[in-house]
């Protein structure tokens, strides 16, 4: 099962620009790193190596005008890693959307539902 | 670039159930059948292989209590295939659903696309 498909609801991609997108995965990612204060727990909280974790984050870095995450000393992570204030405003903005999104399009997804077979509900 | 991450706006993927998911993938193949009257056909289009096509579309029509997708004489989509009454439906809930969710989340994501870098904009 595709990763953020465990529970009924609508899941939200937010292209940014061509190539640049902002999903479950990312958004998670960062909220991981806010709770768990480092990039390598938060890619063990996510099942994620701690490679692929940090090229998200290296990847989302690069797409604002400041960094979303920085890292303290010690080297890559190694010092602990937090949201900045931007990374904060990103990650609050998602949720939003995805609330937003949720709200819109709930009437219809339990319309959709009540079509399903019930072997598939 | 994953696929439907060409053009800046949000993507849906809309889980119907656990490990149920209908997202852009899906919905296009759905409506590229509608329009090329086979999978075959609705495959080649999304540069997607038969096998691929047919067992998504097997995977649809087995979600829900009827078929979304049904093929004529001839074999496995050999006589040409179209959408149900169901099929129609699914795919217009769907798309729906993709433009109540953009705007919903429209304002929200303009103001992302400010704290951009120029570079990724």
């Amino acid at each position: 099962m595709k990763a953020g498909n465990q529970t009924t609801g609508v899941r939200l991609r937010v292209v940014l620009a061509p190539g640049i997108a902002l999903g479950p995965g990312k958004a998670d990612l960062l909220e991981a790193i806010s709770e768990a204060g480092s990039i390598s727990a938060a890619g063990r909280h996510m099942t994620m190596s701690y490679k692929r974790a940090w090229t998200l984050v290296d990847d989302m870095n690069g797409w604002f005008c400041e960094p979303l995450v920085e890292t303290g000393k010690g080297g890559a992570g190694g010092g602990g890693a937090r949201l900045t204030a931007l990374g904060e405003t990103v990650l609050k903005a998602y949720r939003r959307m995805e609330k937003a999104a949720g709200a819109a399009t709930e009437p219809e997804l339990t319309a959709l539902r009540t079509e399903m077979a019930d072997i598939a509900k």
